[in-house]
């Protein structure tokens, strides 16, 4: 198989980095890091899948450079997706798979409009825990799934693309699930992302202290009602419980900073296009709202911004 | 008359100077700056009042070492008002009448529960610019207005109470106006302190960066908004087009740091109580909700607790 993989994170790389150790045609492409892995190649270090090196590793700093690929995984921040849409349409091919690994809600609609209609896009959400120590170096602390969507491409051949994408994955070592509805399993998952990610940015805080605080505990909680509520609206409700579960689960986790809140910190972009716009545009279009979420949105603009010219 | 000011801030320095100067005995309880005022006296710093010195002041360090007075005014921080009410209670003699000159919303109820039925409250609302330079210095910019309304107190008497303090005031030099009524008066004031106090302390920003980026302009509205709507719902409507009259004068203000934020960075407890805790209570009471108010409430007492433990 030929595999390209844009963005070489955590996420990029580490999903990247075990399908290449299964011996399949692995190309990266990467922007700042391009200098470095191309000189020292890249690294996974993973007291369960065992350390990795692969070198040298074909890397690119642009997409249109990417040969025709059968699978092509995104993993870059939502934020550049406006761009990349059109470029990547460009070079993948027909009957070719194009797999979102990204955060959020409504990031397939934007490649949609761009890819040619015989290319396959699906949605992938990961269940891993990663870190990118420095340039083509990934740290995996644990985990590794993916759930994996169809979303839309060629009539008939779900089936035959979901099959491929199952098999190429599983013998990677990679538990790799197929969801019957893409859509919502991404409201679901900003069940936890909505909270969490603007609540550590706006109150320049780890998890543990905003469910410890009663005020913040219930905004937590409203939040998370809010997009339950949202997601029930726009036809997609999550199975009775699943709230009540996302809590449990985060009262028991340990402190932890968001990735937003990470990105925030290094003065990046923050992933607002996905995790808020998109879910609020979509409930809005449905006759609804979200108030407390679009406050935490508005909150984030201006912070945001304000970040980004510092 | 006798004059009793509970607070030498800029607030309650400048009314107790002014009133000191037409020649009433007025009688100072302080905390901090009680030894300074004690050595040095007070000043008032005023280009449109003149300078004006008392030396010595009647200064005390606790409100059970006042004397019987005619007229109480309380110009400390609603964060104290739970211990004060009490202790005012015991020195307010019948027929005297108690002024809050304090920001928010409920403070009255919380000292009618503690005063004698024949001690009349009355509420406040300052429109003036001073600032307190240092311990019993206080800075006059401007204005100086005080409008007066009456809450509760020995029936048949409202109207005597309403002519002596008018009277005092104006002939000290105070534009004092009486209201027909404090409760909307608050409902009134809050529309402008709701949104600017708490987006200020929890964006850190000053008022108009937040007027200026779209996103948080559309934030300040909507938050007035909630206001107006709580006030109609507790039976207090706002004039019509009172909404658009506050937007247009914050549009033509000066950037400026609301007392709230300058409490934040100072590490002072915030005045939460009576411009968030107390209109939600009311509002919920009424069988409604201010969403967005909520959450900056909510926002805020995570943000206090942690600014007072560090």
């Amino acid at each position: 198989m030929k595999v390209a993989v844009v963005g070489a994170g955590a996420i990029g790389g580490f999903y990247g980095l075990m399908l290449g150790r299964a011996g399949h045609e692995v190309h990266f492409v990467v922007r700042g890091d391009y200098q470095a892995i191309r000189e020292d190649g890249m690294q996974l270090i993973s007291p369960s899948e065992g350390d990795f090196q692969l070198s040298p590793v074909n890397v690119y700093r642009d997409v249109a450079e990417l040969p025709p690929c059968d699978l092509i995984l995104v993993a870059t921040k939502t934020t550049s997706n406006i761009d990349l849409a059109p470029q990547l349409a460009k070079v993948a091919a027909p009957g070719s798979a194009v797999v979102l690994l990204q955060n959020g809600f409504g990031v397939e609609e934007i490649f949609r409009k761009q890819l040619g209609p015989s290319v396959h896009l699906l949605g992938g959400l990961c269940i891993v825990s990663v870190h990118r120590e420095g340039p083509g170096v990934i740290h995996h602390f644990g985990l590794g799934a993916l759930n994996v969507g169809y979303h839309s491409g060629a009539a008939g051949e779900q089936s035959d693309v979901e099959t491929m994408i199952e098999t190429t994955f599983r013998e990677a070592g990679i538990e790799l699930s197929i969801m019957p509805d893409l859509i919502t399993a991404r409201w679901q998952k900003l069940v936890m992302n909505i909270p969490f990610s603007g609540l550590t940015v706006l109150l320049d805080s780890g998890t543990r202290a905003l469910m410890t605080h009663p005020a913040t505990r219930t905004l937590v909680r409203q939040l998370m009602e809010e997009v339950e509520a949202a997601a029930t609206l726009c036809g997609r409700p999550m199975p009775a419980g699943y709230i009540d579960e996302a809590w449990a689960k985060t009262d028991g986790q340990p402190d932890y900073q968001s990735s937003m809140q990470v990105d925030f910190k290094a003065g990046r972009p923050l992933e607002l296009d996905s995790i808020y716009e998109a879910p609020l545009a979509a409930v809005v279009a449905a006759g609804g709202a979200m108030p407390k979420v679009e406050m935490l949105y508005q909150s984030l603009l201006f912070l945001n911004q304000r970040n980004l010219q510092q």
